[in-house]
């Protein structure tokens, strides 16, 4: 490669960087938003997070475009490599987290709109704050190139499953006692359900920074080995 | 390149097609089998399920490396990287189905031990034929570089999604009627929600084929636009 060649590579991948924290950002504004829908009765933003999720697609087939173009035009091998073809893989889960997002507002909204009863939303608020955590810690560990900080989100996923147990048992037990009020609670399930999903999708990119960093693919080999991976230990592939 | 780099490349990229559609063949198994865990109370062969789950997740890195691999080593124009990039996104989607299908069979097979009484599972066989035969013609499409076939894949999911949707309504209905079912439903609405999940994974799969094909991108422009795009007519974007 020329030096301009070069320079101009660089200033490309910067591009797909920052494009991709872009849309991160944008999707961690939508969870908010949507659980501001369910909690506080704002049904007007559920508009708000359509807009955006349309524009999270745009982007993701925006940026999915860059990378085909610098693979093709530049030949990159190595970190460069790996850095493209992990973004290419996060937008797929970025992207369906503002499907997520989406799904949530727009059932809270026909929830409220179809009038009734407060159904305590206690250990939703609680995850959604989690998984809006999640997708922080992974877009600061992606723009600093952290794997351990990524492999902290590998660990909180375990953390967000469990809550998403223990509020389906508890959903479960309000309608059980309350059969008036199945409906409501499989909507509030679905969005359990969602921010659960979220908290998967923010793991899947984890797994992908420290791919992009050390160029061992953590995939299903559990949270310890993810987490000695991480600390650039080598790769047994063992689950735990 | 020189005529053996060639010749090796191309039995390479043979090799990516051929593991992937392995992949896709142990999948197709898998949600037949889950299915017959849930239907005919074969409850052993959730441990077939769950074994074939280990292989397709071993299956996904493995191909997923050598992808990168031939990326960096042969640096791949045209239709080779669009080939090596749609088969790693169609990885992802693929493993994911494998997952569906790893739950269907454990929950089905929860469902008969806890015993209780038969619940018509007759939309759920509906939708998972459906869903098989989606994954399979995905194959087929990808087998044979089929767009056109390919697209049919996408308009099936908007069939699976009303299914789903039916099959939720019915279940709800079935638990107000008689809340001892309760639990029984919350399980069967997860099983239903899966086989929509399987749909999902297939349709993005069957996108991927049409891009590997014609390199547009088809995700988010709607089925119609899909269809246009598939058999060879310019990409125009607008949903529908």
């Amino acid at each position: 490669m020329t030096e301009h060649t070069n320079k101009q590579f660089s200033a490309e991948l910067e591009n797909v960087r920052s494009s991709f924290l872009q849309m991160g950002g944008l999707v961690e504004a939508m969870i908010g938003e949507a659980m501001n829908v369910l909690v506080n009765k704002e049904v007007t933003l559920a508009d708000t997070v359509h807009d955006r999720e349309k524009e999270v697609n745009r982007l993701e087939v925006e940026i999915d475009e860059r990378i085909g173009l610098l693979i093709a035009r530049n030949q990159p091998t190595a970190v460069d490599l790996r850095l493209l073809l992990s973004v290419s893989k996060m937008l797929t889960d970025m992207e369906r987290c503002g499907d997520e997002a989406d799904k949530i507002a727009k059932m809270a909204r026909r929830m409220h709109e179809a009038g009734g009863q407060y159904i305590p939303a206690v250990e939703l608020r609680h995850i959604s704050t989690q998984v809006t955590n999640m997708i922080r810690n992974v877009l600061d560990a992606f723009a600093r190139e952290d794997p351990i900080h990524a492999a902290t989100v590998v660990r909180n996923d375990k953390e967000v499953d469990k809550e998403w147990k223990a509020s389906l048992r508890h959903l479960i037990t309000y309608m059980m006692e309350d059969p008036r009020t199945i409906s409501r609670s499989i909507d509030l399930i679905f969005i359990a359900r969602s921010l659960e999903r979220i908290g998967d999708h923010a793991k899947n990119m984890a797994e992908r920074v420290i791919y992009m960093v050390h160029g061992d693919d953590v995939r299903h080999i559990g949270v310890k080995a993810t987490e000695r991976v991480a600390r650039g230990e080598p790769l047994v592939k063992q689950g735990d």
